[in-house]
């Protein structure tokens, strides 16, 4: 894939779609991009961590094992990020991710996550609104919970 | 209170921690302090809200209100965040906030909001830092609830 090629791809991305081309090009250049099978595990519920993953293309399972077995909490496609919660606060993976598909990411190291959200404060409010979205439906579920828990 | 004290008063809170003086009070100007009483309420779960609350003094019980009843989820202190997900994500309040000692806040407009986290990424930061926290307490809760539940 040309660089051009990797940049509009990049554009493509909501995240990324108010930085200007040039800063996207260092960003292609600065990331790795990997490339896992269905199925593959990209992170393991309680290992520690020092990368997030923005998905370019297919799809992710996240899974959380509680004593009732293994508990899919969400399905992750295009364009979302997994994996920022353990290097923002430094604490062991909170959930298992796994390719439910073909599944291309592009690897962002601590380091380059903060730079990213310190140069781009639209990348910041993305990833807020994200974790914020993600926060209500967990607190959705654990109404759910704590409901039916009552009820048994 | 002087506009000096103000200011030093803002700067003991860790998300301001890093701005400077003269920006903090621009800050103490634009943004309305409120104090509440013991068990006054701050946001109501299910009202739409377009503001957050930065905790300058005292506490706040965070609850959901479920079938089985009223669950606190949290309880809030000074520096704390609350109330930031409705403006992140206009959605409803996810969840009642209600004063538990005599308690001073900040309320953060959310146009004041946005402009906050894209003049300083360290408040971007610090708040993806605790929402992060939270939704990483919230999944622990989730997995012992669960778990409870498959045992019952």
């Amino acid at each position: 894939m040309s660089l051009n090629e990797e940049v509009e791809l990049l554009r493509n991305i909501p995240l990324f779609a108010k930085i200007e081309p040039s800063k996207l090009k260092l960003l292609a250049f600065t990331s790795e991009r990997l490339i896992y099978q269905d199925d593959q595990v990209l992170v393991h519920q309680g290992d520690m961590g020092d990368a997030a993953f923005i998905i370019i293309d297919g799809t992710a399972s996240v899974t959380i094992d509680t004593d009732a077995g293994e508990i899919e909490v969400a399905i992750m496609g295009k364009g979302d990020v997994v994996g920022e919660i353990a290097i923002l606060c430094d604490v062991p993976r909170t959930a298992t991710v796994k390719a439910s598909s073909k599944l291309t990411v592009l690897k962002i190291t601590k380091e380059l996550f903060f730079r990213l959200v310190n140069e781009f404060p639209q990348i910041s409010i993305e990833i807020m609104r994200e974790l914020a979205a993600r926060l209500e439906r967990t607190n959705a579920q654990l109404r759910g919970a704590l409901s039916r828990g009552s009820g048994s």
